[in-house]
């Protein structure tokens, strides 16, 4: 994590030294991001947006600086001296390939469509009502396909899009990687629910805590992963549960309180843990480098589901954390962690996707990325999305929404123009396994080294493995360097099927 | 507070329009300030502090950039439409001369000498050894003076450096008033100390709170006093306190909890109340410019005395709020509203100007004043200092230093480099006693306004007469149309032989 300079190449040198300021302006823009939904009073949005706003029309005009520009293209044909300084010019050559293909009235557009949108959006949610959403979900798709086309593809106008989020993932690679998860996850799905091994519901789901005793809890939860609370890291409240690292060494994540349920509460915690840590797990030497983030969405989901769903809600972590969780939570004592465990593990096909646990869980993006996909590519309207969206659900998990808000409005992504997103929740999650089974392969078996609550063990390797490394790898190459194969969804269903069947 | 829009010639549009993204930085430094002090990770400090120097530097290359420049220029000939575009030209060309005024290279060694200075000043304080800091000192002292030069004056080097901090004071106002202040003030300690109407100490100072009690008292004062809590503005814990303004709407103070001496805690709450209530009652329209603050340093200190000690330390405030107090404090119970206003009040010289009485307060000013003045005017030199300090403090107070640290480097402010800015404390203490007199001409008996809790009326009337403004008028104006009289100390020493003799 420390030694010798990294950045030698004196264009390297210069390049980082002029991106300086656009690292300033992202530490910042990263902060405000922040305060809105921890601190903020709520009068000062209208500032806040209008600065935010400011400052990324400023960072972009920075970064497509013709001298900028012209530097970091010397530098892609220059002789640089490690994978860092490689890694460096692609992330910025992609960043300002991205911005400068797309054409600036197209932005504009974009970004005016979507700050409506998500206003609109949050109307139709309370009323239920698609069709006050509609037209400007057309107007979104619209953009998002000729984005899609600015931005440029080989086979698939999809492509583009997610690869925004998940750099080299393709729709070629996403199709099989979705009919074989739903053809094995039906299987276990109907096997869980009529053989009975695990609830569909537990009665701890209706006991209510106290606030600040599920702080705590959460607090020392925390502290046995290793998280340097107090030091480098934060635990905060927001309505959402989210991580925002503002510098390698302050990383900020936050859960909400609501009162009952306190699984909801805690297994977020332990997921934005496995986020957080990507980011302070980062060479320091990246430091205020575009190379300092975790390269990929679904490389970042990979980290958050590993703790949450491999650790967090395994028999192992239940048992070990019991004591604990008994402690600062005096109601459940006596259900014992066997009950726990099954309170944590609850599998029930339902019709939100964030109240999924993780056999159903997938359901969900796959007719998300089925639904995407159509719309992107033009076989299918906005006007037929409802009835579409009713449709797959029935067919993958079995239930059909009453109404818009609990089926094709409740998600916020789509109006904020996040189409090509959603995948990576799925790529994340069939990472986890797959980092799962090559750790146990070098640590011997993961139930051990938690109940020995050797959490540093499993720290160290995902730093040198994966964390270590920022954005220096795009994500195919990081997986293989990490764990020998890329994205793969073996691993997770030998998972799931060991787990729940 | 509404109504038309007030910047209406094109070219101040123009201006706005250029001035919003140095706006935006504005607003993000001031976040990034208010998140050090209050929640950001220790270890956080490097990457923050790199941020902000490189955010300050580029927002000064925006407010000097050529074409920004010459749009100043321009509207500074033309024929403008009303006081607000009047004073944006002026606040703008003040800060644009500043600027332009101070050769880059000497800007620079400014700013690492007076960083590295903070860092050793601490130390020599730490180890009260004044000879650490001495080189320092000197060097600081030297760039001000060549500063004072760059920037020109008409009478007195000092009066450069008073400009900065306040607008328009020079040597020619301060050497009467403090002379006046000293003989006034000498007359009033004497005669307090001997007759004993007033402690030198008091029994409540030594009682233990309840950090989670204290904080609750501290927000129903702020309610009480009209604070927009949780909607416009915030309480923060902080080492130091300190008031933020990020925004129009969005205003944050802090205080600190100390574990006894409740009064320290309280009466920082209140002082940090008005220099919000200053920023939170500037007229909307001017959201976003440069007009969007308090106008100087000198009227918003006049804004916290005010409150803290014209309301605060007031017997009818006192007695309004004791209920409340005694609720949240019950160790106060039994004590009664007059001996809380006599700790509230104790009189007692102390070397630690932080620390002092309203009555003894000022004379650490007069000390700062005369030794910053020698400084700079040349007539002293720094290794002259710490007697100086300590021989001055003698005939001032009647007390000596027993070393460095509680004489010559008890304040940060010098190894900042901020020469000319302890006046403004001075400044705002007797502005804070001419308010009181002009809002008792129009409400009447500030006692009674206090006793029917119509606090209320005191704020429209400070809205309506000052903070409406924001920096529109230059202090001395807006005090003259505020109040019709410039800085004058005769209210103050009428309000304080009143009080204390």
């Amino acid at each position: 994590m420390s030694g010798d300079e990294v950045f030698v190449t004196p264009i390297i040198k210069e390049i980082l030294e002029k991106y300086r300021v656009i690292w300033a302006i992202g530490h910042a823009s990263a902060l405000m991001g922040w305060d809105l939904e921890v601190y903020m009073p709520p009068a000062g949005v209208k500032e806040r947006s209008a600065a935010s706003a400011e400052l990324g029309v400023l960072s972009q005009k920075l970064l497509l600086d013709p001298e900028f520009v012209s530097l970091v293209e010397k530098a892609s044909e220059a002789e640089l001296a490690n994978d860092y300084e490689r890694g460096l010019v692609r992330v910025l050559k992609r960043e300002i390939d991205k911005m400068r293909k797309i054409p600036p009235e197209v932005l504009r557009e974009f970004i005016k469509t979507t700050g409506e949108a998500q206003v609109v959006w949050r109307e139709a949610k309370q009323k239920s009502d698609f069709s006050l959403f509609k037209p400007y979900l057309e107007k979104i798709v619209d953009l998002e396909r000729k984005i899609a086309e600015y931005l440029g593809y080989e086979e698939h106008p999809y492509d583009a899009l997610l690869d925004i989020y998940e750099e080299g993932v393709r729709v070629r690679d996403l199709d099989p990687l979705f009919d074989k998860l739903e053809s094995e996850l039906r299987k276990v799905i109907e096997k869980v629910l009529s053989e009975g091994r695990y609830p569909q519901w537990h009665p701890l789901e209706d006991l209510a805590y106290r606030k600040d005793d599920l702080k705590e809890l959460n607090l020392a939860t925390l502290r046995l992963l290793g998280y340097p609370l107090g030091e480098r890291a934060r635990l905060d409240e927001s309505a959402h549960p989210f991580t925002q690292s503002i510098g390698i060494n302050d990383v900020r994540i936050t859960t909400r309180y609501e009162g009952k349920d306190f699984k909801r509460s805690y297994l977020a915690v332990i997921h934005e843990f496995g986020h957080a840590l990507y980011e302070l797990q980062i060479d320091e030497r990246l430091a205020m480098t575009p190379l300092a983030s975790g390269v990929s969405l679904g490389i970042h989901e990979s980290q958050s589901r590993f703790w949450e769903n491999i650790i967090g809600r395994s028999k192992a972590f239940v048992t070990t954390v019991y004591p604990l969780i008994e402690k600062y939570l005096p109601f459940v004592s006596g259900y014992g962690p066997e009950e726990v465990f099954l309170y944590f593990n609850v599998v029930r096909p339902s019709l939100i996707r964030v109240e999924a646990d993780e056999v159903t869980y997938n359901m969900h993006i796959v007719l998300r990325y089925r639904l995407e996909k159509s719309l992107i590519e033009g076989s299918m309207e906005v006007s037929d999305l409802p009835s579409a969206w009713n449709d797959l659900m029935e067919k993958l998990l079995g239930i059909r929404p009453k109404n818009d808000a609990e089926g094709v409005l409740q998600d916020i992504h789509w109006s904020m123009g996040s189409i090509g997103y959603f995948p990576t929740y799925t790529l994340g999650t069939i990472a986890a396994a797959q980092i799962a089974e090559a750790i146990e392969k070098e640590l011997g078996s993961l139930d051990e080294v938690i109940r020995a609550k050797e959490f540093g063990r499993i720290r160290t390797w995902l730093r040198e493995k994966i964390h270590r490394w920022g954005a220096t790898y795009p994500p195919k190459d990081l997986l293989r360097k990490a764990i020998g194969s890329e994205y793969s969804a073996e691993p997770f269903i030998k998972y799931i099927r060991s787990k729940y069947l």
